[in-house]
């Protein structure tokens, strides 16, 4: 059976930003479905915020693997409802995969229980170098020693983020900052994996590493995808045999 | 300076049972801050449910190192309001110690991002036998190896929490069931502790090992209670020097 | 490609002792080893310490995947220079599952820096339960809320090890002790986990669930058995481009 | 009673390289206890390792409450026996902070389990900034979000280490690179930091946050410093009553 990830897109500096536009004709979630549909093993589907219940009915998450989640200007216009059911099913083991501006969502801090702010920097042309920090991860397979984005948006510590369960990947950016880029938590049965790059006004979502470090967060996070028996819920116990 | 300490208890079933009320006439928070009072270094006071904010304004909580939060039966009475304003002020530094069945306070759920389900029985005359599983951890500073409560309430596995930074203690009962009974995680600059036992129906805050365990997560979760500066925020970075 | 598993066993108990030899006439690692090969994607080999270099020489070592591991009353026969290159290989990526009173071997105590001792109790007809405390791991998939042991050996708090990353299993014994039965680190590239039964006196490893927990286990240490570029390694930087 | 501190200096460089025996005339552990000195509930004392039983001995560290170390062009010198005897004497609740080059010496390898590798470059006039990633956390108390060093010598990712319970600080580079340079560990009763600069050919233990941070290290570490109970340790049990 194929893995099945839905990546969710805010998808409207795309329709508002003719320069994010011209990087992303189709938007940012078709840049990396298109990806990931090039293997067979994965069944690659798209949702946004402005379809009904923004693309996220019960129904299509209970069909979900891994949730691939990118969100910015329009956080607050994301249902509260939505938030919850997607939590409610991370916990009973669906993977979530967020993406860069995507640390303000309101599922990324529900999840966290913390603020997640952060610094940032508005600057075009900045190199950022992500290394790793745990070779031999799953997420970073067939990743270098380290590798480099020529040109991305600064964002700085101190990241208002648990402490990681694994730290794989930290930044370092032209102005001397640095950032944990790549870090993953487990909430109930699911898996979460944050992955920094991505600001809607550089061609990211094109680059074939962040696109592979993309890939291999979604297999990684689905690795749990089996429901959790019910004998784990919440129930008044008698005495064992 | 001494430690400040806020001890907050829901206070209802002691006005309600009075089988509860002959155990604690005074409510629960009573018993656990009288007998914190005793040490000089510790500056004591008491909030409960039914006072104007449950007691918690913003003045108080800017003058507690630590709250202490017991809560129960009207979990959904605490306003959301108040439970914004304590996660803001855990993460600016604040300590937090959960005790038993304020495993399902909103504060504790909001902190934690998951369900903090539990299973349990209702069954008196049950004896729980508590190990500590990190020695020389200051929670546990001058208690043995373990130590019995000879009648407790059950709570089993599974424990729908984070990972623990930190398990310092875990419990076995009568009916073969086990439970993380001590757990410590930080969020932002707060350090939050959980620890299980204290039903309502057995006079657990009266144990003077429990109250020991207390008073040392108290001191262990204040231990950074300094305000962290506020270069720390959110912010929009120029160059460094 | 199949998974290589190398399963290892000290092999002398079951040579002095009929109680142990009637349970396993062809020795642990065989009735591990049979089980596991019944799975047509694993590749399974044994070694045993009397083999030359303890059938670990450094080519096995480099054709296996996941080592398991099962030693008792001859920890101090194992060669450093074998528990070296062990580790060193953990380190780059092989997966290493320890069991029962593996946890006093010289490779466990080397990866994890500590005594790794714990309590015990020589007690036969001591019912053992695990609970399932990380439901949705890869290591308990299949696995209910809990599964019972009829006969094993008690194995209590405290356990001398670094916290885990992940505990997946806690027991509970007759007497009322509790154990972390089921752990896991990484170290390196490599995933390391720990399965506490096995007592040599009693069928555990003809056990169907116990089986399929050790055979999970080979599957998600050997996760990441790629090995890591050498890009990661020591040495003297210059300037990146 | 004051915290007994211990800086053990490998004190070779600052005898046969005038540069740094200019920069530090009585070694680095006479700037580092002079800076300690200045606090009256510390008593500090200084070790090195042409001194019989590098000074170490049995007395010295049951006096310690915690051990600073710094190491370098001769870690192999140190004794193994020693070594077992800090090993012993950390797990049973000592402090140690482990100092730039020392992340190669025997102890801190040994504690680890892995090989603490990393990658480096001679550089001269790199300047370092430090990012705190954990605000709050008693290290880095009274530390800004960053400081900067304005000479040092480069550390980079991948360093082979476990994953840190704590990571507080991370460092970039002139070149790039980034390096997690506060780190902290508990292992049995005894807690572990590691903090990166302090390159013999620099001032940095003359800098006045460098200094605050490894006196915030010593008061962290040795917060647990009481001797755990006898009854922690391995043996055969009895039924618990």
């Amino acid at each position: 059976m194929p893995l099945r990830v839905t990546v969710w897109n805010e998808f409207r500096h795309e329709k508002s930003n003719p320069k994010v536009a011209a990087i992303y004709p189709n938007g940012m979630h078709e840049a990396i479905a298109g990806y990931l549909r090039r293997s067979n093993d994965l069944a690659v589907r798209t949702a946004t915020l402005d379809q009904p219940e923004h693309g996220l009915q019960e129904e299509v998450l209970q069909q979900t693997d891994v949730l691939v989640w990118w969100g910015h200007m329009a956080h607050d216009k994301v249902a509260d409802s939505v938030v919850e059911r997607v939590q409610k099913r991370v916990l009973a083991g669906m993977g979530l995969v967020v993406l860069h501006s995507g640390h303000f969502s309101k599922i990324f801090k529900k999840l966290m229980g913390t603020t997640c702010d952060l610094k940032w920097r508005e600057e075009e042309n900045e190199r950022e170098i992500l290394w790793v920090t745990r070779p031999g991860h799953p997420i970073v397979q067939g990743i270098d020693d380290h590798f480099i984005l020529p040109r991305e948006e600064m964002y700085g510590e101190y990241f208002d983020i648990p402490e990681p369960e694994c730290t794989f990947l930290i930044s370092s950016f032209g102005g001397g900052e640095v950032f944990r880029s790549g870090c993953t938590w487990s909430r109930g049965a699911g898996r979460i994996a944050y992955f920094r790059p991505g600001h809607e006004t550089f061609p990211t979502y094109h680059d074939a590493t962040v696109l592979k470090v993309i890939e291999n967060a979604c297999r990684w996070a689905a690795g749990t995808a089996a429901q959790i028996p019910p004998s784990f819920g919440n129930r008044k116990l008698g005495w064992i045999g």
